[in-house]
């Protein structure tokens, strides 16, 4: 009497990462429900049991479901958006401003069906999340039919669904209430990072993962930078933080641990907790390679993720399995690091237990889900097979396999894949929802990208501001205290303020004649206020205008503070060409006229130095521009200075 | 009136890799013969020519075809025999004894078209080659449609198609002769390595090169040891070295160049050579990464390269574009070391200028040849598109696009793959044949793997020898010399030698019971030989009998000289256990009654030193045998040892 069984797959090779790494040419494995019950030889199941469906796998091997142990899966919508900058431009200039425009219920949703549709048709079954919205992440995992760890992002950030970060925790226990018991999503909460959470939001979401039994899902030491500052701001690493405020007094999943050292590798272990690097995205954000084989050696719960497919691009784990298999090689020079076999595990067995699920996924065992992919073996880019040693799978799976070649997938015993076409998502619906939301980004970035206005803007708290200056320049030789004498003397001139300081200015120039200065401006006068100022400015496209005596009008379209480096706007801006000037200035506030002017005699560093005599005024107005336009011209003469003198350059334009 | 073409590529996005980097959204590309005639808009050329064929290119770019710079391809057929083994392990243990008893005219001619089949599904359009019987390389290739240089292999040593190094020569020239003048093959000479080839190898191939005016391929400086061992006997770098006998005299394609220094990258620059990394395999060998963006700063032709499938696993250009974005940002911290840009430029315009064929392909470009490759974009891995900088579709290609996109190619305007169809190559037949061929090797390896003595035999270059052994053992305790001064004071015993040596003894133990033994002899007397004696023993499957007095016979099957270190043979056997035993040896020759026995005074380090009497015989004939064990009873009996002193333990045993 044959057993009677739902689904049998047969004459794969059967990898079933079990304890003893069985491989079985011509397996087979058996399913009932959501469960494998069996195993085993084909010849043997064929006679054992009498299967609804059979799926016959020759020339495949059946695999246990990847595991994506850290994603942010909404991401897939901004995948190929910008690359190859900065971290701080990256996320200063785009990630964030995007974020925080575009980052809705509807954007996880359609993104999690993307990424969902794009991770079954790579054999991944299972996915462990961190994102915004996340309720629309677990929504749609459910509808997909994949398995998925969902962790409610919280930081003490401002989010696009939390303005604070109690409301931040409020959400997530309301989220983790909501999904809690679900077959196969776990709702969680997931403290960004150290270096944006604090110490409680840490300890409460330790507190609601105890109360609710679910795993803590969190960033530790992704880049070296940041290990250093916790260093320096808390005397300890992120992975000592992390334990200190309670993260490891549950079951946690902490992604990336690239700068892990010795000592965290054994925090992390006596915690149980799991580490999951993921190899492209360390790479593409330049954050390292992290030690896959003390991790392995130190006997660490070691997964592998794709993080977000904004830094990789992709949500592929075949490629992240070959990557933890090469990158060791090459960095330690020893060929043998980390073998075919134990990249392939972090993938699967090793991956299930750093997300704290090995009891349910990660091999092909009878009582664990029926969570199983079959890859086509012996392609053009895997032919031939080899099969002398059982290794040898391995090999195929880990340097030849693609996403591309996976076959079907179950998950729970349900088909989600068949013969490469998707069961349970509509792929060309997806795509379709999916570039509408690109196109509105899409729109957003070309307006901004044309538009040097727009960039500053889309950097936040700012105001756009209109004035006019009017100005002239005149090069004093050695004149200078003659003439300012000569002004200051003048009964109608009142001084109201005078300082000294040194200029550092950073002139990006465009082709189109726009001009963006950066100018760092310390005060070298006694009791002035010893830090710098850091101010922006946009240039208008040249003159607006000139009166007589060469006295320009300018219209100096945006001032605001610089919250950033030069190299964050130079390469956030690209401007066509770059130009320093350093200069001393000693200034004075007068009143002349009942109006309001600015005398700055400057020192310039280089070639042509000067001193040159500059008077400055500015309004709102253009009529009132001409008025003081006149009065500057009053203000030459009282200081003497003729119409030879006169420097139509800016100072960009001199030396 | 409209233009007549043969082909119009139409409503794709043409990324042309010109000197100014044209993106063309919703280009064309117009054909005629083998050519380019035009790229511009879909629109204006639809009404502007009149096409024989006309492809829609929508939701796809149509990019340059790829240049693999590096590859050896007939060893496809390799893929994935053996990995993550130590250099020697892999060489010594696997490719050369497979490479020496299979690779044949058949295997390259099958193997090649192995690989052009991979390659043209994957969207390379042009490969380099380097390995054996070249012409059925050549043939593979051109029947295959696509443009290759193939490299006809000359070393010092023996190859599969040369005996000596003269006669590889005479054989590359032959193969140039026979294939020159091919209007998509170019026939060259490779000489292999710096360190497997002579100055006089490489100034005769230099000469060829010259002759018929075609480049010359060579590796260089791949791995940090190469270019240690060059220095410490050259004085130079590999790459110095090659300059210096006149590889650069010529157009050179060097790969790899992973070590390459500062003066290295000058001289390379310097001589327009081309430098060829292989990201993948440099990782999977362990070499390293290559110094990518310190070849593009110094304005070096560099290109790119799968290297040969047996240490890759696999022949897609798309992975190597995509590590060389990733590696260079993840080795440096900067994660605008290579832009997408410049990392697909190494497989495009760049890799054509490294491999000296970018007068006729490498960009799409009016009057350049037709290699063209269409891939799709916006699939479920590569979706959503971004559209609002030209340089989005670089990030695409780079970190999204896959081999398995690719959907049309193009060589010399024929088409090779049309909607994902092979048409110059039977996908079915070739695999079968490949697999017919690798089900031999698998065979062999199988057989071998089973077998110690085959495991042995299999690293070439020694003879089986089958000995049994007569031996008995005593522990002396203090008495030793007492026992010594008895046994040598019988006028019946003759001393033929003596001798004192220190001896390192590993054992590798396996299940079975076998047992192999790695041995350092040193010679400790005065006037001896300086230099340790190695030698590799395979010790029989137990006892095969046993005397009075504990006298026993054993087989020693196979004795030879040790070549590789111990961590090589370790590697190679992956024996169960490993002990270590050293031991200091007083040994003399003797005759006794005709016969020759071996007479050992040993003191073992360790808890249990002895000293030990060892006496030993050894004979081809199993009667024999039991003569020579009587005769080890009465010298027993001479020396006064007693039955109760006797152990019948070996050394690997004991303490």
């Amino acid at each position: 009497m044959s057993e009677s069984i739902d689904l049998l797959l047969t004459g794969g090779t059967v990898v079933t990462m079990d304890a003893s790494r069985r491989v079985l040419v011509d397996g087979a494995v058996a399913v009932r429900g959501r469960e494998i019950v069996a195993v085993g030889s084909s010849q043997e199941f064929q006679s054992r049991y009498q299967a609804q469906e059979t799926i016959d796998c020759s020339g495949c091997a059946i695999i246990p479901g990847l595991i994506n142990g850290h994603a942010h899966v909404p991401m897939s919508l901004l995948r190929g958006m910008v690359a190859d900058q900065q971290l701080d431009v990256w996320l200063f200039g785009y990630m964030f401003p995007v974020e925080s425009q575009f980052v809705d219920a509807e954007f996880c949703y359609t993104g999690t069906l993307l990424s969902c549709a794009e991770m079954i048709r790579g054999g991944t079954t299972t996915f462990v999340d961190m994102y915004y919205f996340e309720e629309q992440v677990a929504r749609a995992a459910a509808e997909s039919g994949m398995r998925a760890i969902c962790g409610q992002t919280v930081m003490r950030l401002p989010t696009p669904d939390a303005a604070s970060f109690d409301e931040g925790l409020e959400r997530a226990r309301r989220f983790i209430l909501e999904w809690h018991g679900h077959e196969r999503v776990v709702p969680t909460i997931a403290p960004h990072a150290p270096y944006t959470c604090t110490d409680r939001i840490y300890r409460e979401a330790s507190a609601i993962c105890a109360e609710y039994g679910v795993p803590l899902v969190t960033h530790l030491s992704e880049t070296a930078r940041e290990v250093e500052e916790s260093i320096a701001q808390r005397e300890v690493t992120p992975i000592r933080y992390a334990k200190r405020v309670g993260a490891f007094d549950v079951p946690c999943i902490a992604a990336h641990c690239v700068h892990a050292t010795e000592d965290d590798l054994r925090l992390l272990r006596e915690a149980g907790a799991g580490a999951v690097p993921c190899p492209t995205s360390n790479l593409k954000l330049a954050s390292g390679v992290a030690p896959y084989r003390r991790m392995i050696e130190a006997g660490l719960k070691v997964g592998l993720g794709t993080d977000g497919p904004a830094s990789n691009d992709d949500q592929d784990m075949f490629t992240e399995i070959q990557l933890a298999a090469l990158l060791p090689k090459g960095i330690s020079g020893d060929p043998t690091a980390v073998p075919a076999r134990e990249a392939f595990a972090l993938a699967t067995i090793s991956g299930a237990r750093a997300i704290h699920m090995d009891h349910l996924v990660g091999s092909l065992e009878p009582g664990k889900r029926a969570d199983i992919t079959v890859v086509g073996l012996g392609r053009l880019h895997s032919a031939p097979r080899y099969t002398y040693s059982s290794d040898a799978v391995y090999s195929h799976l880990a340097y030849s396999a693609r996403a591309a070649d996976v076959r079907d997938v179950l998950v729970d015993g349900k088909l989600l894949l068949r013969d490469g076409n998707l069961l349970t998502l509509d792929e060309h619906d997806i795509l379709a929802r999916s570039q509408q939301i690109a196109a509105g980004i899409n729109t957003f970035l070309a307006s901004r990208e044309r538009n040097l206005m727009a960039k500053i803007l889309a950097l936040g708290g700012v105001q756009q501001d209109e004035i006019f200056e009017i100005q002239v320049k005149a090069k004093l030789d050695q004149r200078a205290e003659t003439v300012l004498a000569e002004l200051f003397s003048n009964p109608a001139v009142q001084i109201t303020k005078s300082s000294e300081r040194t200029q550092y200015d950073t002139y990006f120039l465009f082709a189109d004649g726009e001009r963006v200065r950066i100018r760092e401006d310390h005060r070298s006068d006694p009791g002035a206020r010893p830090e710098p100022k850091y101010t922006i400015t946009l240039i208008s496209e040249g003159r607006r205008g000139e009166y007589p005596h060469a006295i320009l009008l300018s219209r100096a379209r945006y001032t605001a503070p610089a919250d950033h480096t030069v190299r964050f706007y130079r390469e956030y801006f690209q401007p066509d060409r770059m130009v320093e000037r350093e200069k001393s200035r000693r200034r004075w506030r007068i009143i002349y006229k009942e109006h309001d002017f600015a005398v700055n005699v400057d020192t310039l560093a280089g070639a042509d130095p000067g001193p040159y005599l500059e008077i400055k005024s500015r309004t709102w107005s253009r009529r009132d521009a001409n008025t003081r336009a006149g009065l500057i011209g009053e203000l030459l003469a009282l200081a003497g200075v003729t119409d030879e003198a006169l420097v139509k350059q800016e100072y960009v334009d001199i030396g």
